[in-house]
């Protein structure tokens, strides 16, 4: 039999990626394809404990349904949570809605707000599980190509100016993936004016924020808005487990009323074990030194990457050191066949992930491929980046 | 800031019936309107035991990211699991994907089927959860009234014939949500030839279908699936535990495939610890004995809500009793207003689901509400009926 599927699910094929990456999840291939927390920032003995506690006192409230817009506990410890890290961040009129991973955050915001046809904003290259659920309300999708500091602002009004119903732009201002830029503060300033100048609502994706290993804070957007146009999406994937899949939206509590029913009919509220959980450990422990602990990891990796790469491939592969996150982006010399690299490394047991899959348009040409060095281990990163040494020799000779 | 929501979601206005619930959640209230499995029904040792052996054992697999098709373990163990229920269930090429909770199951196939304006079948009234899952795509929201036996046939063929692209039916078959009411044998099998001749799809939701306590099993519309037409959910709240969120489709690969992809927009993946919880639970207890023993509680509950009816509201309300689940349809005299009603048990503190809240159509007149008999105590059921037998006595004066 034949499916009809809806015309928004139609054009959305699993990536072609997919297929490069086919063959890279056995143990033997070295996985900076992935996108992974580090497994040893996990506060494995933490959530062990928090958990044995909640399921001897409270079993009944962890199993029981629970409200759609979250752990009561939860949605107070995340939001004071998210306004110490982000001074500001909470306006007169915000509220706070607990979703299942940022990921759902995004799906909900994109559900809300999106008509087929309208134009949505992105930095191009974006995160694509974002771009996905974004595409997946059959937008008219617009990149806004990115430069050290973060988006072209020319080529992001220029758009404001010219695409029909321009309704969201979608951002992530920290060690964005899949490039690890840093949005300016000048240029976060001048985008939140733009969308306010153009009636653009923000979609601010922050997953990464927490891990900043160098350079100095930068506030959200989020921090800046006078006019409730920003929708924030935090995370507790990489500071505390993404198997969880627990995050949060914090936005005018206008907007969030119909968050609050696409919520319900996804899938009624997020898991509440997971939820108790993060509140636990929102309360219970030092997140300061929590979070530094994770920094320290992420920042001895980055640098432990960036010294392989110069070792093996400088002159050939050029990058960028990132101020945080978890990915770098590398770019092939002019003229190279990117994907054909791609595959060659993944033949060689080295997977990393053809840019391509990051572009608005990913038939667009593209010589850079991404990154990973929190999923590896320090052993496989040293191996890795020699392997791959090797192939790019022979690819470029 | 007004802000312009897409079209899908700006007509989804959170329910009326919310209005007369408002004050009903305070422990004073007795809980009729709830839908809560029986909290005495959880299996709260087994799923502490299992919960701290998966952390001890194996918490970074527990904690990281996985794969959107779900689990593979539970992937195993939950299709074993139907297989064993529903004997026949499984197709040549059909797969399973595990869903956050039977409600992401029903919303990813909405998503992945409907454009605006197809027409969608639905049981009259059914569940309201499901029923907004679907408006949110924006269908030709079409219903076919409900008899003792299932569907009112006629019309559900004229729907087919008469309304324009004519997409999926909605159908729960056992002990249906709102009216308990479970679909014979004679009607699954005329309703899947019916669907079969005019292309229509079938999302058969079957949440209640191990709490039966009465009467014999009916085998699953799926099971006579010889086209891949049916998109079978299942769930896990009613038989281990709602607040873990997990439940599972079961349909032909083809059209799972591009589900695979929605619920990877939607959450990425369901929280894994409950997945590996879940699976813990099929594999290392005995299901038969266990529900069994819900079974037990479940039709002792109903019986006396039945009985306390009779003594208290005999002549005045009219039900029929079902041979499983969690609901029974109670419908007023002719002439009744039922909201006000319902409006006088909430002021005395007694809270019923007025019965308009699950129409196709909520503004149709109804004289029936919905009460819940796993969520109260025995010691509710019994104080609540008296109550609304006084209340009921006074309202028809």
């Amino acid at each position: 039999m034949t499916y009809a599927f809806s015309d928004r699910m139609a054009s959305l094929q699993p990536s072609a990626i997919r297929e490069i990456l086919k063959n890279t999840s056995s143990p033997d291939v070295i996985p900076f394809a992935a996108g992974n927390p580090a497994p040893e920032a996990f506060p494995l003995k933490e959530i062990e404990n928090i958990t044995r506690i909640i399921m001897g006192d409270n079993p009944v409230a962890a199993l029981q349904y629970s409200v759609s817009e979250g752990y009561p506990a939860l949605r107070d410890a995340a939001f004071s949570f998210a306004e110490k890290r982000e001074p500001g961040i909470r306006k007169p009129g915000d509220t706070i809605l607990i979703v299942s991973g940022a990921q759902q955050g995004i799906e909900l915001a994109a559900k809300c707000l999106i008509n087929e046809g309208d134009t949505v904003l992105s930095e191009d290259p974006s995160f694509v599980g974002a771009l996905n659920a974004l595409r997946s309300y059959h937008p008219n999708l617009v990149g806004v190509p990115m430069e050290e500091d973060g988006m072209n602002l020319d080529a992001l009004e220029k758009a404001m100016q010219t695409q029909p119903n321009v309704k969201l732009l979608y951002i992530i201002p920290n060690f964005q993936n899949p490039t690890g830029i840093t949005t300016s503060l000048e240029k976060r300033k001048a985008i939140y004016e733009l969308c306010k100048r153009y009636g653009v609502m923000i979609l601010e994706d922050n997953p990464y924020g927490d891990l900043r290993f160098d350079g100095s804070y930068i506030p959200a957007i989020k921090t800046m808005d006078t006019e409730g146009l920003v929708i924030y999406v935090g995370s507790f994937s990489k500071i505390i487990s993404p198997g969880l899949r627990v995050g949060y939206v914090i936005a005018n509590s206008d907007f969030m009323a119909k968050m609050v029913v696409a919520k319900q009919c996804s899938d009624v509220h997020t898991n509440i074990l997971a939820q108790m959980v993060c509140e636990r450990f929102l309360i219970s422990c030092n997140m300061n030194s929590h979070l530094l602990g994770l920094q320290k990891i992420y920042k001895s990796k980055a640098a432990l990457l960036i010294k392989c790469l110069e070792e093996h491939t400088a002159g050939r592969l050029t990058w960028r050191a990132p101020q945080g996150g978890m990915f770098i982006w590398c770019t092939l010399p002019e003229g190279s066949d990117m994907v054909a690299f791609c595959k060659k490394a993944a033949e060689a047991k080295v997977a990393v992930v053809p840019g391509s899959a990051f572009l608005t348009d990913p038939s667009e040409p593209c010589r850079s491929f991404r990154m990973n060095y929190s999923t590896p281990s320090n052993k496989q990163i040293i191996s890795g980046c020699e392997i791959m040494g090797g192939v790019l020799k022979d690819f470029l000779r």
